[in-house]
């Protein structure tokens, strides 16, 4: 059905943009790589005969007709923006999978009731800019848009200054965007698929988030000459947060606790660290259970900042709540799964995606497909033609079945 | 004896070169701000009738003719650079108080018999390039002058190639330098002098010091997707290793154990990091205790990469033994501050210093002064004009009687 070979072309020429030593990629949001990663996928898209529109927060809209151009398009979409050391399909698999749709309607001479509208979303991996998903985010109304053009990457550099600067501060609204429904698909970017031998993973939902910036603040002295029991070692004192975050999640299963980001100030070897910013990355399917993690978390911050000279700020600044997906557009994975005769699960998203945002304001699921011993946000991510041909058949089929009802 | 005042006004005027926002100094070794400092200090030196002259390391010798120039002289110095958020007195103290040894000498008319030389010593902090007291270190002979030419800071620049760009590779050989003896004034940088209430510490030996790099290679994945016990968690594993150092440390009193630097890859919120990179500092004023502190923590480097799935390499890449300084030239400092009515007492250095391998080859002492609740290594040192003028006086009177010998 659709154009395998096609797929996986696109798929490895997107790739050599930002493409590291290692076989992965680093393309983070609205940098000059994102730009050129963007700018091929607007010349794909139009050659595909997509109208193509950029809104206020820097999403892609990649429009292909419909019969029926009052009726609210079907759309797909996910993302070009990479982590710092990220692979080759994480989000692209998803805005690829997208073109491929609308060039295999093409080829087949498909005119659809509804339009098909494929988005690339503005930073969804929250690396360089937190939180994550921020473009679907604003679209949904989770976020303001001003609060993202404000937000700052770790060198101060301003989101909407960078949107700028690489020509997609847009200027169509962020406010009233529909769609009749909305699908995505992604690579699992976890173990589970590939344990039970299944090609697809039809998406029910997506576990709740909490994300923390914690500043733990000592006092800077002499390595050699301060005597250990006069210290105020920010950096130790963050080794026992470490590991509470690790003790809380182990404690919550299947639920996930990771520090990612550490910087340590003067970060001088022989200078006692006086400063630690640090994130931290709750989460779990069950919301009361991420509620309880929430605050065995607050809990523990406050014992520890009692028990050391240093003192500890805990910012909880990004919360979502588990999510579910849309019953309909879940049966219609499935049963386009089942039509195509690919092996399936239930699963629910261990990662945040665009497609949970979406789901605020349309009727959303997603298709995942397995990735090699199921390691993402690795240069080393790996996944083969034929599991991205199923996931991209699965999505045509889906999108086909929204697109005439 | 000595002008306070003109001590002092040096002082403030040197701190402008790199002065932060809470009052300290940030002038890295072989930065713009580091050549600015020493150009500085080379017009006030030859403005005081020096004679100045570059090494192919860096360091500066500003010579004071003696009666006979066929003497070796007798030297004092210290450094210009500075931790990353140092203070204002570090290093600075020691060659400003030179040069007003110089300056008094010129005002009181007196010629010695042998020359005076004041040394400006390349990089001393270790910060920006590792270890510390690179200059001192190759006129000894402890480093070889390639292999510090050679040495790269953290973004990769080579100190050879700094020390080119910022006009101070100089030609006078490394080798064959000489000394009649040499005295160095430092601030205490710990708490002793101001515990016991008094106005000088005489320098009688150093602590030795063991400097590791420490690196952990687990696995990058994602933070959301990759199950608690799936993780290959290099950050996890080396809150260990900190910790551990912090013990070891309190198991040998009055040893020290600081862990300083930590750098994290990839340094993302939602990915698991896959190395650390991460500084060790040793230090213990008996050499035993030192060794056995070693010990422990190769040890506990192999435990831990045994239990955990994150490989550890321990790289042991500078050591150096307790130091003693030398009998006459400790004498000449007890009798300068007796002779001046300063209270005073022994002391071990804490930190490294020039000096340390200055006495490899010349005989040498130290002088420290007390610094308020004994904080160096942060901006908020601080010290007083008298504590400053004290100091300044013993080496004078330290100086002026070995130069008649
Ligand atoms: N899909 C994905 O990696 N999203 C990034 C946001 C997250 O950390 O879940
Ligand atoms: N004096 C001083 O701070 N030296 C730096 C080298 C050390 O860490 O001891």
């Amino acid at each position: 059905k659709i154009n395998s070979d096609r797929l996986w072309d696109s798929l490895m020429e997107m790739a050599k943009i930002g493409a590291t030593a290692k076989g992965g990629c680093k393309r983070l949001a609205l940098t000059d790589l994102d730009k050129q990663g963007r700018e091929l996928y607007i010349k794909w898209a139009e050659e595909a005969g997509c109208t193509v529109s950029v809104d206020q927060v820097g999403n892609i809209f990649c429009v292909r007709p419909g019969e029926d151009m009052s009726l609210a398009p079907v759309g797909t979409g996910s993302h070009l923006d990479t982590q710092p050391s990220g692979g080759k399909f994480d989000g692209v698999f998803g805005v690829l999978s997208g073109l491929e749709v609308v060039r295999s309607l093409n080829d087949l001479g498909i005119k659809t009731k509804h339009p098909i509208e494929i988005s690339v979303w503005t930073n969804e991996e929250g690396s360089r800019f937190a939180p994550a998903m921020m473009g679907s985010g604003v679209v949904s109304g989770r976020f303001s848009l001003q609060e993202i053009l404000d937000s700052r990457d770790v060198d101060g550099l301003r989101l909407g200054d960078e949107l700028q600067r690489i020509g997609f501060a847009g200027d169509v609204p962020v406010t009233g965007r529909q769609f009749h429904a909305f699908f995505e698909t992604h690579i699992e970017q976890g173990p589970y698929l590939e344990a039970e031998e299944k090609q697809i993973g039809v998406v029910t939902g997506g576990q709740g988030q909490r994300w923390f910036n914690a500043t733990l603040t000592g006092r800077e002295s002499h390595a050699g000459t301060t005597p250990m029991h006069l210290r105020k070692d920010a950096l130790l004192a963050s080794t026992q947060l470490i590991q509470k975050v690790e003790d809380i999640a182990k404690a919550h299963p299947p639920g996930c606790g990771t520090v990612g980001f550490v910087n340590v100030t003067p970060n001088s070897r022989n200078t006692i660290p006086g400063k630690i910013e640090m994130s931290i990355d709750l989460r779990h399917p069950l919301d009361e259970e991420l509620s309880a993690m929430d605050k065995e978390l607050s809990d523990f911050v406050a014992e520890l900042a009692a028990q050391t000279e240093v003192a500890i700020e805990l910012d909880p600044f990004w919360y979502y709540e588990p999510i579910h997906f849309d019953k309909a557009c879940v049966e219609a994975v499935r049963n386009a799964t089942a039509k195509l005769g690919y092996s399936h699960m239930d699963i629910i998203a261990g990662a945040g995606h665009d497609a949970c945002y979406v789901s605020d304001f349309a009727p959303t699921g997603m298709i995942f497909t397995p990735c090699l011993d199921g390691i993402s946000h690795n240069e080393i991510e790996s996944t083969t033609q034929e599991e991205c041909e199923a996931g991209c058949s699965v999505l045509l089929n889906a999108m086909l079945t929204m697109a005439e009802q």
